[in-house]
């Protein structure tokens, strides 16, 4: 069975690629988006991560046809509110610039002690099939943020934030390492059941 | 009975000191931070206006001994979780810069329908006097953020923001329409009769 991965960020799309095939789901076959052609862009204006998530994917699986996995994730900071959650990917005003929305982030956070500095990686897997069938799923990764980027692994807030447990950041961590236990692992193996029942 | 204004804002402390003198307190004399010397500017990393407003007073009243009154006030926006808050004067990462922090929020929420665009300003005041006497009260403006600058009045988002009721941004009002309805002029209002029994 082919499935779609329904992300225009080429590190995401690769995690996900990944962590579906250490799944090892026998006769499963992921596509990238840039695999189908004239893909229409959706608009993320979803107040939530799973609104998103399942924007992302609903559009893959009606115009491919394909049964289409889309995840949204972000950062969730307590002391920001919640923020950047869904506007993670363009916190800065700018969409996908991980350098710009690093550094405002840690500007807004300067005076922000240490004891208030807590932070989760937030993932919401959907998985939409051509006839209407919907999973969502959600995995969280709980952290603190650093006071300056650290490694250059991963993506977005990877440099800034620091595992539970961890004396590196995510970015400091191989892809299997973070994929065995980030947010985005955590809920994309919540869908692989879903997966293989589909691939019977 | 002279009263200090704890705020480095010059623009805040104009909105204060007119506010106050509207008010009619007979033997009041309004003091900017100006007229004291060597003021050690505190460090405002509360996390709510009240807790930044008491930093602000205390440190004030402490410093010299007189009443002072500090004002922490900010924007909170519903989809943004009810941030700028504390961080409104700071959002974009450099105090003060009214139009980066403007340029920064319409940014920000450039995909956000006007059906999701509510915001408050938020004000809370602070009285605190060299014995020890504490009041914190608080003002709210309800309205809606614009997707453009309007406006040269007023300060920080004024030219983004529009009363309920009004089809002007509260930069288009003049300074007496604006202290008669802001969440400036309703927190410091609560404050009068308070200040009217310190000064008999």
């Amino acid at each position: 069975m082919r499935l779609l991965v329904a992300s225009n960020n080429a590190k995401k799309t690769l995690e996900l690629e990944r962590i579906l095939a250490d799944a090892g789901i026998n006769g499963l076959e992921v596509l990238p988006l840039a695999s189908v052609p004239e893909y229409p862009e959706p608009v993320e204006d979803g107040r939530t991560f799973a609104d998103n998530a399942l924007i992302k994917a609903r559009a893959g699986a009606a115009h491919s046809g394909l049964p289409t996995v889309a995840d949204d994730s972000g950062l969730v900071v307590e002391e920001l509110g919640g923020m950047p959650g869904v506007l993670s990917a363009r916190w800065s005003g700018t969409h996908g610039d991980d350098a710009a929305n690093n550094r405002l982030l840690l500007a807004q956070m300067a005076h922000v002690p240490d004891s208030r500095r807590a932070a989760s990686f937030v993932s919401v897997c959907a998985l939409v099939t051509p006839d209407g069938q919907e999973f969502v799923t959600e995995g969280r990764w709980e952290g603190t943020l650093l006071r300056e980027p650290a490694g250059e692994g991963g993506f977005g807030y990877d440099p800034l934030f620091q595992p539970e447990g961890e004396a590196r950041s995510s970015a400091q961590m191989s892809p299997a390492e973070k994929n065995a236990v980030s947010h985005r692992g955590r809920a994309l193996a919540q869908l692989v059941p879903h997966l293989a029942q589909l691939v019977r």
